[in-house]
């Protein structure tokens, strides 16, 4: 590991290394840190690989990070920040699909993640399994997706019945909608992870970001 | 309240208004009780109403309580003893749907106390949302049911494709199948309570004879 | 499934089928949804079914969506926003029930649901538990109902009480009301869920909603 | 501290003291000792107080231990062990009601401890709510009692409608007995803690010992 | 149950008779309820009784309850309203002892609602296990008191102490004192149930209210 | 749905089209069945598709579903029992990569259910953090293999670092080993799911045969 | 214990004596108290022992303390209070490590109540397990410390790592950093309790300040 | 790290390097592993370091590996199995105190623990707060200890007051001794994390083992 490998920032030690280890250069958890914080870690991000992201950042700190680094553009829906292009376009498509409209941020936020990263993605919302007609109308095209992010709050019984019709590998993500018994998400989550469909795997609640990563890395091999 | 309407056994009270009140007699629970109290308390339920049930018990103590009252029948995989005919047929058709194979027990208390209540029943098992072209396959038949209870373990996702389908009231019931994340069925009661499908209500966990009891007290209407 | 029966807003995909389905045009879960998302919703299913409910919505967006579809009625307590009349009176009466007066949001949801499906409601508010006499002093009335919803925070135990008494089905509404071991309604949720009375099942916590919706889907049968 | 106030085995030090301060000799719990280990503490309480009690003991070490304190009484249902009789007898009467003949085993914890700590006790009997008439027809005699010990397993219903009933105090035992959403005994003593009547206190989860003590314990002020 | 004893307002049912079960009359709960509709419930109360007494009300909502009944007082620090004498002084003395100075609110609770049910109250604050002895300096007069109300947040071991101390019966109250793992009180309050110590009861999280009432009804015997 | 793609055995509807949808048959989960009904379901697989697997078998079923299909293999370790060959070998290899001596069953179970599809398997076993430089001296590897399975107990850190050093996907398997505050498997399970390393996903507790399903559809792509 | 040992303010007690016992005067733990309530214990705490320590106190309230004690420090990050030196510097060296920059408030809070304490502390920043390069470029440095802190929220994985390292002991500190799965703090803290690493012991989730306490009773022996 | 440094048995890694890093050879989690799997890393630990230590084995295990490396020494209280001696005595002295006799296994995990690691240890067994005076009739002693290792299950109050009485680190130790509300363990484990009194951490339930490391560790500064 070379000298040139991090830069220490006292309060952050970013990562350069990472875009060689892992592909891309590191992202940067937006909450719980200040503007000014994360305004000295893009810019040191953007002066070594030329693209910078930033997740969960309301609107306001991103404004102020924004004034620093204006090259970049915030999504007020998926809550991220980004600047670049990515080095390469990635092969195949990701199909995004969510159960209602309430999951659209999470959806954006992995829609938004996959453009970052360079992928093709297909968009299909509120498909959720009380009118399985919906999700049905769109069976041919899902097969032909390379991989599948599922989104779904409440109770979470998309992914399984996604899972069930096609045969590449889908990404299922639980979301913080609903309320009493759907426990902030917890309940979609531990659904899905006991979900008797075979060739799905779960990311945490509201974590579009991960599971977009991941569908990039699995379109990259 | 009468003084008939108590048979005060010291250990337990049998309840004899109840067929006034609610339509039918006490049924006993069999969990925590020996079986010379559940011979004792059926003796006396039998003496009045000329029927009983027990629900929850092993065959080995369904046994010792068949020797003192032999009329009965002991089911072992739903674990229902029972004496008597109903008083009368009820109208229509209550469809007792489960999941998978592992999910039969659960179907078969239902099934089982709703012959017992008087109820028409149509059986359709293991037809999980993994494969939703099983359950497809029977969607004209499931319009058809009055009443209808869907049985599930692990994610639970089955009776929220089901209500999607139908008109007529969806009774959902969770079983403890499944491991890790399923929590012994927490997971899957969770998950219905919170289904974005609207027509249904949930009993507790492996209770396939509560929602039969509703499903009959429907019918009765 | 024809062309027609669904209606692709982008973040939304309308369910118009759900009326032939389910006997009722598809709800609007108001949490999480933008006022403008709901207002073009709201839009479609006036246009295709010439009525629409809104649910868990507040005052400041269901002024705006007023103000585009302004033949419609807010109730505050219920946070219910609505427009058209029922197709057609069900026969019968569904009781509402609870236990103190700080469940009357939950109260009011179902009986405004109920009323908006077109049927009739009988309200008995504040009886809970603690003072059982002022229930037994309805004890006929109470037999009298065709479904009974009964509304309970803190302990929940009213539905049992209730279920005890009768002969129709009671539907069991869990309250958010109460503090600490109360866990925001997870407690009256599971002692309902693992109630000892017989005839009864359970939807999620503060769902009158679902409550009111599976009692008129029982009058329709 | 006097150096008698104390025996010291190693393994125990047992703390004679404790009649002097809370009136009644320290009582052994039976869970997770061994036969000679309880065996060596009985001694030691015997030689000073003339009696002991052992809580939680199962028919196996009982035995044991009796055959080298052979004055001693086992009660199979209880699981409680003892010698010795009181030195008094205490004032009023505790009433020891329970929901279900599943919960006796706890209810007879609660009154063989009445009994060894000299209090007189009424039993009543498997009248829990869903049979209300038969907690109604004893409404008098309740309120006669000076201290209610009230248990009940599954939603734990029952103290709060006695509470709701009497004047004096009521304690609150939560029993395991139950399935599923019961969660062994937690929903009880969780709904009991929320409860809407005002009056009662609560126990642990089985724990007929612990509301023993303390109802005697208020009988001898 | 005469006509007289029930005021029906609507939204809440006053029960009147509550005095005469339960030796006083009903008390307001101030949580979820609306200034108008507890100023109309304790207009009733005080029109019948002569006294009334709301809690967990906030300053706000107090203060414009106290324009349509002024001759009350309202406690900011327990959030306690209340009108009226007690009938009668209750014999004997509760000690209410809190753990630390941020469990004040709830010992506040405790000792307000004890006063307005006229009883005597010893008040000994800040004696938290962390510093043994300045509770042990007080142990003369911990035996001296009638009944012991000790308050607790975090890992709420207070009452554990103290009832090993004693003779007379203790209440514990759990705080939500505490951050991280004492779950808002939810470890303080499975601490206390949990206790080695016998001879104590529990009530609900940061139910100062509750413990004052039963230490009345034990006074009152 | 031709009718020759369901066989249905009245407690079982064995889903043939799985193959053509999935790209595999069917996999039988092998608890809470019988043997008997195992081995019609294998019979039926075996006559369609020339291969089956059965999963979580303990041994004693395993004999007696042998003696029906006898040119099978069953692993003790794994609990898996399998007859056929793949139809093809998988390009690539999966690195299957556990933290401790007591996860070898779970990762058995992946190592086999990869073989049994056709995939290369690479076996790491014990390199737990608690000893970093195991795993750092087969850090090269690591970065060569196309998807990894990462599999741990106790506090389940090995996933984040492993993904911290790679490109390629990480699929991450919670065990149950461990004790007390492992809960099970559940705080693993937590673990990785909030894990800060980006590029992996996780499946259920124990769940080994999940996460070689989902890696072999990676491989398959 | 004398007179002069304990200053009875009515709300607080405060235990001069812990000086004495503990070796450090009493800490005042600020949330949930009074600005004036907080001015009055630090006014006895400086006036008998020259210094005195708040912890978890916004910067209002500090604001208002400062003003009666104006000679104090007041620091936004760790949100600690302090005032007086410490009497003596202890010996060695405690390092203080966290995962990621989000953590840095509680990295303070240790640091600075180290500091207080009189101990010389060794600060690294974001080092988290994501990119285990990080920390292992310093793992000379971490075998020199004497004891070390090591903070880390989401799945704490940090502890395991760095104590697999070292051979002094050290003190994890899980934080709440983190969404979903991460609850809040309790994912982090079970899996520190779960860790495979021996030599590690764990405080409550953003206990900067306990670890900090702990380290320096270390320090001193 | 050299190739001497891990023994590769296929099944596991022994990490031999751990004695110079940590200070002591690799002990072996007994849970999950077979005896010839345990006899084999054993054989390679003793061949190496003249040392081992088995945690968590039971009699029957212990037993076979006893016949492959017969100096050993198996203690079934604790289950512990060891051969040969530290290599130096540690100074000073550790305190290993628990609550009840329930909580002598825990207890004598850490004092065996203690011993094969060359420490000298101080016992003081049930001592729990029930009875205080038990406690402090030891309190000079207890302040003489170096280190103190505190064991208790139930609430778990004891570590709390111990720690308020010394100056030195302590340990604490929850056991899954109780029932309940208990919840095996978690509770003391909450209880302890939460407590007010300042210097002592924590390890898992029922680790004794854990705890006598990390005190052998400050022992070793
Ligand atoms: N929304 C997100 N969810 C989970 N992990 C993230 C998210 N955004 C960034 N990360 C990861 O968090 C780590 C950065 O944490 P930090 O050092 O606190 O900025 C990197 O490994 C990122 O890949
Ligand atoms: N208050 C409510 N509680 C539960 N489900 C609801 C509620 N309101 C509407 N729904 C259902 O939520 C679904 C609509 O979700 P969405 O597509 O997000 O509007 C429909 O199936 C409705 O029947
Ligand atoms: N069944 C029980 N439930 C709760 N506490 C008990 C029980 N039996 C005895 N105890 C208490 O447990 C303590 C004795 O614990 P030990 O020293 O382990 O025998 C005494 O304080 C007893 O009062
Ligand atoms: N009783 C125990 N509790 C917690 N960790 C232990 C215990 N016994 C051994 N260990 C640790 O577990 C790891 C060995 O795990 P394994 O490779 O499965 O033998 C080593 O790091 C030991 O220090
Ligand atoms: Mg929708
Ligand atoms: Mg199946
Ligand atoms: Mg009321
Ligand atoms: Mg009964
Ligand atoms: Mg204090
Ligand atoms: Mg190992
Ligand atoms: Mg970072
Ligand atoms: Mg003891």
């Amino acid at each position: 590991m070379t000298e040139r490998s991090i830069s220490d920032l006292g309060f952050a030690r970013v990562d350069h290394d990472r875009e060689a280890r892992n592909g891309v250069p590191e992202v940067v958890f937006g909450e719980g840190k200040q503007a000014d914080q994360i305004s000295a870690i893009v810019g040191r991000l953007i002066a070594r690989h030329q693209r910078a992201l930033v997740t969960r950042l309301d609107a306001e700190r991103a404004e102020r990070v924004l004034r620093d680094h204006p090259h970049g553009h915030y999504d007020p829906i998926s809550r991220l920040l980004c600047w670049g292009a990515p080095p390469r376009r990635l092969p195949g498509t990701v199909a995004v699909i969510c159960a209602g409209t309430s999951d659209l941020p999470v959806a954006e936020e992995s829609a938004g993640t996959l453009e970052w990263l360079g992928a093709d993605v297909a968009r299909l919302n509120d498909v959720g399994v009380a009118g399985i007609d919906r999700l049905l109308a769109h069976r041919e095209s899902l097969t032909r997706a390379d991989v599948l992010i599922v989104i779904a709050g409440m109770e979470g019984a998309l992914p399984s019945v996604v899972t069930g019709l096609v045969r590449n590998p889908v990404i299922a993500v639980p979301t913080s909608v609903g309320y009493g018994a759907s426990l902030q998400g917890v309940t979609a989550l531990l659904g899905m992870l006991s979900a008797c469909a075979t060739g799905m795997s779960v990311v945490n609640i509201d974590n579009g970001f991960g599971a977009a990563w991941q569908a990039a890395s699995i379109l990259s091999l």
